[in-house]
């Protein structure tokens, strides 16, 4: 194995631990052994992972400490994310005889990490959820905090439970052969870290953004494991989401309804619409006079200089602030029938909770969608 | 509003009161308007309730103090607790656009209770509960402790969480349009806490038992709350089952096992199974020398006097011991194969976790069957 980190995120009976580097698909076993309750498990993954051979590396290790395991390949892609999916799943894995020992390993991304997560929080009333993530953006974001859940004809996340995973084994090793759209619309949820409340991080990453996405293996050592410190320490505090955890979701407000009128699809890519979510959100705190302009301009430069998307005026389906306030107003988080939005102070200085008049949110829309 | 006791299960930041008494489902909206959150709840009854009117009386109590309530009228019976009942509501309740603080209030027995409770514990990934239980056996049993779930066809209740309600107003008005049969099944469960680990409660019931059927509204009272008592004193030692909430699985290994021999239906009621199976309990016990003799004669005579059945012979469907161990194997309970039993010392001394041989278990079987 090569070097690895390690992390604990402290939630008293439910704490577990985080490792990030190269090799540990291919050493799963080992490691997840002293966790397992009994000697069985049930792994589910998608058809990439099988493809590219991530899943026997990973079923072959689990064999060879003598941990059975029932895999189930599922469609890559956030329609598997479905209530449908859940139930068959649900019944093909009940179907086995499960006990309340068995554990669920989940090897993916999002999708399959948050799908297995709700099936884990589910099945008999709760099974052990091991988490493989394998895409940037499940390493830094959905495999850490226990949400867990599936998607509504009616939105998406709008099914689910917290629940807390045993262990997360972040493998550096498969970002190699991720496609580099998907690198790196990850590396925007790394970068909101910075923003929230890591103001070293960013200039770090300044320094090595380009270096992360191009390859540099210790650079994306360290900003997976900076990145599950950051989101760690404000779930320790908030677990569930009552609170400070909606610090989490700078550029999320924005970026769900982008998402939502682009269709979820390859027009628009969920880190993408974060990453245009967060320039709007330093931009309304600026418009405002919470926040510098000078902390605007460097977050819209760092993010031209990993060629992410800065503004929905480039995108092909027409955005106008109508539509963006009527899509956030469906949004799962609103309260009262008001989007709630996480607004800074400046890079690393985000605060939460803010209500905005109808009227402010229309005229700062129209001005950065004309 | 007649006479109402009251009780707190602490469960620290999740804890409740448990309200008992008369009236308390025409007061329903006073009682619930303090604890809501925002003025909209989705309300989720069964036919049944509808026809009686107590629907009525609770929506008319909620709409005089001001709270929106959309309420969905299910079919009543156990297949209403089925994946696709919950799919079909999830997205009923879904497309009403509801957000984080709306509640769920639960208008049923035992089926109503876990469906809403389980939609109350994913949607939006957890809606406050109120659980308004009409039945003896949801009053004592089902709506206090936080278990929800609905059924697999692989077997009752293999899909849920632990969700704890906000309020549980247990209205023993109602118990007055309860069919006979099922209060009797009811008050197996009320009978199980005495025989748990409340000897005196065990005393009184001999004397109240048949009071409490015939419709003495005092002794009731006191028999549901009582049982509310013994059960969130369990519950709060053990919320997650990983220990001594087991002992509330008296007689429930052996009752399972013919439910499902029997296919959960009117020829034996879920606390029909449960007497017979707490005999057995018993019997099994004193089989081992644990528990005197006196005291499984004094469980099945009390049982007698109350007009539940102690003994599977009287059942129409064959019960063989080898069939009732195999159903056992497939109780969600099941530890590496094996069943876990809760035994006692006597009445009002049990003891869980223990596995019995497959020999012993036979011929003990066999002895009781033929």
């Amino acid at each position: 194995m090569n070097e690895v980190e390690e992390l604990v995120v402290d939630l008293g009976e439910r704490s577990y631990q985080i490792l990030v580097g190269g090799g540990l698909i291919e050493n799963g076993g080992t490691l997840i052994k002293p966790l397992i309750r009994h000697q069985h498990s049930i792994v589910i993954t998608d058809q990439h992972l099988k493809n590219s051979g991530h899943l026997d590396a990973l079923t072959s290790s689990l064999g060879n400490v003598g941990i059975e395991h029932h895999p189930f390949v599922l469609p890559p892609g956030e329609q598997t994310k479905s209530l449908e999916m859940f139930a068959e799943l649900a019944d093909g894995i009940l179907q086995l005889g499960i006990e309340r020992g068995t554990s669920i390993i989940a090897l993916g991304g999002g999708v399959i990490g948050d799908l297995a997560g709700f099936l884990g929080a589910t099945l008999l009333r709760g099974l052990d959820v091991i988490q493989l993530p394998t895409t940037l953006l499940a390493q830094v974001d959905s495999s850490v905090g226990g949400k867990t859940g599936i998607n509504s004809t009616h939105g998406k996340n709008l099914i689910g439970s917290f629940h807390q995973p045993k262990l997360v084994l972040a493998d550096i090793g498969v970002l190699d052969s991720l496609p580099a759209r998907q690198l790196r619309a990850g590396y925007a949820e790394v970068l909101k870290y910075g923003l929230i409340n890591r103001p070293g991080f960013f200039d770090w990453l300044e320094q090595k953004g380009q270096a992360i996405i191009a390859g540099d293996t210790d650079a994306r050592r360290y900003a997976v494991i900076e990145s599950c410190r950051a989101k760690a320490e404000i779930v320790e505090e908030d677990e569930r989401e009552s609170g400070r955890r909606a610090l989490l979701n700078l550029g999320h407000t924005f970026g769900h309804a982008l998402e939502t009128m682009t269709g979820y699809g390859q027009e628009l890519l969920h880190g993408e619409a974060v990453a245009i979510g967060m320039v709007l959100a330093f931009k309304l705190s600026a418009s405002r006079g919470h926040c510098p302009q000078d902390d605007v301009h460097r977050v819209v430069n760092h993010l031209k200089t990993v060629d992410l998307p800065t503004s929905a005026r480039t995108l092909q389906t027409e955005i106008t602030a109508d539509a963006v306030i009527a899509a956030m107003s469906r949004d799962k988080k609103v309260e009262a029938g008001t989007p709630r939005f996480v607004l800074t102070e400046g890079i690393g200085r985000a605060f939460a909770g803010v209500q905005i008049e109808r009227a402010e949110l229309e005229a700062f829309l129209q001005s950065e969608l004309d």
